[in-house]
Formats: C-alpha cells, sequence, structure tokens
C-alpha cells in the first residue's frame, strides 16, 4: 500500500464524520445473499439510529445478523470513507423515544416505524487521493 | 408502502444511472461477515468493471461470493438509489485490456491490480421523497 495515496482516520476522525452525515448505506446477510440499502441514520452516544418500516433490513435485524454500515464523501481528486461492523437490535417500545429528538428522516411516508440500534463492534475509516489515469492516456490517442 | 413516497426506477433508469455514476459501494461476504467498501466502477456493456489491488475486496471475489453493489445520489429532499445484484469474478490476463478504455480510478497508487467483472443478475433502483419531520417538531421546543 502507498501511504500517500491511502491514508487512515482516527477513530476520532470517523466519529466526527459519523456526527455530520446523514445518509449511509446498510449492508446485511439474508440467508445466504448479501444485501445493500440505504439509509438515514443519526448517532445516539455511541450508537447509531435508523427507522425501518419493516421488510428485508428489519427481517435481518430480528434476524439478529451482524450488518455493516458506510458513509463517505468524494470530489474530484479525494475521497474519504467510514465503515462501521457491529450488532443491530429493534429497539424495545419503552426504547423507541431516543430516536425523537434526532434528525432521522422517513423514507417512507405513513407507516409504523420501528427503530434500530446498532452497536458498532469496530470503526474504520480511510481518505483516498484519486487519480485520474486516463486523462493522461488521451496523449496515446 | 406510499407510492408518493418511494417509486421504482425502471430498468432503462437504473442502467443510465449506473453509467453516469463513477463511485458505488460493494458489499460481498467473508465466511460469517459483512463487509462493505467504497469502489470506483465502471459500466463495460452489461457487466460493471472496477480494479482492485488485493485484499479482502479480492478474496471475496476469489471465493465466488455472491456481491451486491449500491450507487445513489441525495438532495435536500429527493434520494435516488440504485441496487446491482450479482456474481464477481477476476478477470484473465487476457480479459484485462476491457478495463484500459473505461473512466477506472486507481484506488491505490503504485500496485499490480487485478479486474473484476460483476455479472448482474438483479439491478432495481428506487426514488424516494424525503421528508425532514424535525423541521416541524421545533414548533414544540
Amino acid at each position: 500500500m502507498d501511504d500517500e495515496v491511502m491514508t487512515p482516520l482516527s477513530p476520532d476522525e470517523c466519529w466526527e464524520m459519523l456526527r455530520e452525515e446523514e445518509f449511509a448505506r446498510l449492508a446485511f446477510r439474508m440467508v445466504d445473499e448479501v444485501h445493500i440499502t440505504p439509509i438515514n441514520y443519526a448517532v445516539d452516544h455511541d450508537t447509531l439510529l435508523f427507522r425501518s418500516a419493516g421488510g428485508d433490513k428489519l427481517l435481518a435485524v430480528a434476524m439478529g445478523s451482524e450488518v455493516a454500515l458506510e458513509i463517505d464523501r468524494f470530489d474530484e481528486d479525494h475521497a474519504r470513507s467510514v465503515v462501521v461492523r457491529g450488532s443491530a437490535r429493534i429497539l424495545d417500545e419503552h426504547e423507541e423515544h431516543r430516536a425523537e429528538n434526532l434528525p432521522l428522516r422517513p423514507w417512507v411516508g405513513t407507516v409504523k416505524y420501528n427503530v434500530v440500534e446498532i452497536t458498532p463492534r469496530v470503526v474504520t475509516g480511510r481518505a483516498f487521493r484519486l487519480s485520474r489515469p486516463w486523462l493522461h492516456m488521451t496523449l496515446h490517442e
């Protein structure tokens, strides 16, 4: 690996970016399949919360599977990505108030939501410097 | 589900967005774990190609696992997301030329790359209209 191209982010940098963003992608297993879906999340202390209207996401959580969540930022020449791996569970009704004061957007309008909590086990982040080699390749065309 | 909040994208719309974007998140299994990582990809006919410098991504492909890839776009009030699920394989040396004329950015500088091909089995897309209920909640504070 070339350290000038990829540098790891510190845990503090990872959590700062997690607090700043609101959209992530959640990856989870359904039996032998891997699924990925966008979610709107919010940091609540040292956990992440999101609302689920049911379906695949919720089923996977109900089955107690491990999940992975990714956020990222790109511009022309740089990228940063933070990945959280951990366990997910549906909050009990008496815990759902934890989501009430967080900026969580519903993805679906009118249905009843469950609130899912992700407890991170591993949080890693990387910053990349991107190159665009095809800009140079045009010299040979 | 409320159709006014979430609408499916047509296959053509999904492929159009896949051709327009260049960054995605790849989810894959490693034994019992789910991993997710950002990649730079390009569409090559009806497949997706990306370069891998080795490590987890490549190992997963070498093990023949199914993968899921997601791209998305957000603004204040709308989101769209396309998910590709399918199989991945490392291209043989005599096939690697397929990547040469595609705008694939390397994520790591100087190492030898492998080219990975994803053959989509399922391509789905959704458009969401986002609401921000906490803007209204402030009335009660």
